[in-house]
């Protein structure tokens, strides 16, 4: 056994951003004995409502971080946006930034990501870098004038900087279009795929790896809407593919906590990556209440080099359905919504994020496991339209 | 549909006592939207570590009662110990507690309780109040020399209030002894009993009850260690008759919130109630885990009067151990231990409650879900023998 003091306190785990992944870690720290520390941009952020270890502040100021990782066992991110100077001015000062700047950066930068994962030769859609207008022309020859896909290099999320462009004049177009802003954009060929799948891992410093299950997301205006948990159909061996995908990446890229590798599944059944995040996901909001260890316990165990959880699957489905806010504003409050649906669907689990409701912003999601893929996602995916619209969706009246 | 004001600020729960059961209630309604207000001695109790909205004062003055009702929804109780009085001027007040004081002095005092359940025809051992020492004798004659508990009629727990006398001059010794410091207390015959089991149930204003398995709960000195769900080999009939008991007695008592009726099971399997908790407790600790909806998140709907969640078991077999602070001191910190032990045992569900460990104290717990129930006990069990002791238990040599 190792010699080490005998230290009651427990550690303490800083997460960048009172967002909703925060909030929900905060609750996982709680089983585990501790208290998140957030760093939040203002007391009614969602994680900053409900952990008592708040710092107000934003992520580009030096200070605020400084005082988020004072003390601390580890700092860790709710979103991609930290600056990578300040990073590393947090790693130069001795702070234990998880993941480490230099793999977070994989994250947040897609051209350094793409360029990465090119030559650790993962699976990935044609791409180049632009430098001017008329690297449109040159890439969509070069893809022999498959349709193109501009992304901005930072910044993106939920769909935002992404544009599928519909000829090659739109493409020009948009490209002009941030070239003009001063916004670095890149080029992708627009696969032909089946369906999007996500490969969720945790990855401790030890070098532990875990991988969940792999799940089908399913998108609606590029937002995730809906996960399937597992992708229904898959075959064993591209399920297999995908999880040493992930738990690859994350050893090749020094990933520190949950890794969430956005896939696509081609029409042949093979996969591309399209995006990483190195924090916990919407994909994996289903484990929980699907999985042994859900991903905010295993991303703080991960932070912390603990031994990682057990990430199996405690029934056949779970479909994690996301709250959106409604274009306008539903009948009638929260609360009353609440009792009408716990009424209706008394298995939904609900995680609400304590968020004012905007058109398309995720205010929670509701989790439904069950053994039925059909009867689990209906329900699922009803509870969540009811507590964003308080309508029901068609074939339910509204009455039990 | 209900014409309600659109209000979008979640409800305000208050919890009076900021022990671990207020904290994993905290747990609970964050999914909610919800942040529990707690009323806590001191911000170093267990749920005001991790609550940012705690009221510091004692569950006996009146004015720290007011401040944490006010704005609240429902004021509801992590422990029996809130004077009749106070919570009837509360109720007066305008305040809505939950359970009501009216139901609630049937978990605060144990006279009024068994003459209520005497009232109602509710199976319990015999007993007699107890105004002087000659009381002792007429009951043991009345029970046929049958041995006697004796038990103060308020302020029990774990075990505390609680004597088994060896023989009737112990008896009366132990009479003798508490009316002498002015303490009440009643007499019991003590009875022939197969083990112990609890029936959790849940109960809202509305009127709705919902029932979790009956557990059996194991004893050691008096304390829960470990809690068996469902109770194995209890028969049927025997199990839907103490659901039927549990729900009964909290419909007839009024309760609101999470009612447990602790019982003996008898050696011809007759059902006796022991005690009653009207709160989450800690036979019901194994649902945070082991059901679709836990207690905590449950004892939050009924005391809200949404309608209830699903009480059915996610697995064939939960078990939950709780984790006793050592006579000695362990050899390492918990923050060693818990690395030790996600290394051994990476499905077990660990909760802490962030108490200093004293010998014998519940400082967490620790569930464990699977299907062969000998094999999941003994990993629970092993897991909580671990983090109260930096020791495994015979057999395993603490390397993996």
């Amino acid at each position: 056994m190792m010699a080490v003091p005998n230290d009651s306190r427990p550690p303490i785990v800083a997460m960048v951003g009172g967002g909703q992944l925060a909030r929900m870690t905060h609750q996982a720290a709680i089983a585990l004995g501790q208290s998140l520390r957030v760093l939040a941009v203002s007391p009614d952020d969602p994680a900053a409502q409900v952990a008592p270890d708040v710092v107000i502040g934003a992520h580009t100021d030096p200070e605020a971080l400084r005082k988020a990782a004072s003390g601390a066992s580890a700092l860790t991110f709710d979103h991609e946006h930290v600056p990578t100077e300040l990073l590393e001015m947090l790693v130069a000062e001795g702070v234990t930034v998880a993941p480490p700047p230099e793999a977070l950066v994989h994250a947040q930068d897609k051209l350094v990501m793409r360029r990465k994962l090119e030559a650790l030769g993962a699976p990935i859609p044609r791409f180049t870098a632009v430098s001017g207008i008329e690297d449109v022309d040159a890439f969509s020859e070069h893809i022999g004038g498959a349709p193109i896909v501009v992304k901005t290099v930072r910044g993106g999320y939920d769909g935002r900087g992404v544009v599928l462009t519909r000829d090659l004049a739109h493409a020009r177009a948009t490209v002009e279009g941030y070239l003009a802003d001063g916004v670095a954009v890149l080029l992708e060929e627009r696969v032909a795929m089946r369906r999007e799948l996500s490969a969720l891992v945790a990855r401790s410093p030890f070098g532990q790896g875990a991988a969940w299950p792999i799940v089908e997301t399913v998108q609606r205006d590029g937002i995730c809407v809906t996960v399937l948990a597992p992708a229904p159909g898959l075959p064993d061996e591209v399920a297999a593919e995908a999880e040493q995908l992930g738990l690859r990446l994350a050893a090749e890229l020094g990933v520190v906590g949950v890794l969430a590798v956005e896939l696509f599944e081609t029409t042949d059944r093979a996969l591309l990556v399209n995006e990483l995040a190195m924090r916990p996901h919407n994909s994996g909001h289903w484990t929980m209440d699907g999985a042994v260890t859900s991903q905010f316990e295993q991303h703080i165990r991960a932070v912390l080099d603990y031994p990682l959880g057990d990430t199996t699957a405690i029934a056949p489905v779970t479909v994690m359905a996301n709250i959106l806010g409604a274009q306008e504003e539903p009948s009638m409050g929260v609360d009353e919504r609440l009792h009408h649906l716990f009424g209706r669907i008394p298995e939904a689990k609900v995680h609400l994020y304590g968020k004012a409701a905007r058109p398309g912003r995720k205010v929670g999601h509701v989790n439904v496991v069950g053994t039925d893929l059909d009867r689990v996602r209906e329900r699922a995916e009803r509870a969540a339209h009811w507590l964003s619209h308080a309508q029901w969706t068609d074939g339910w009246d509204g009455h039990a």
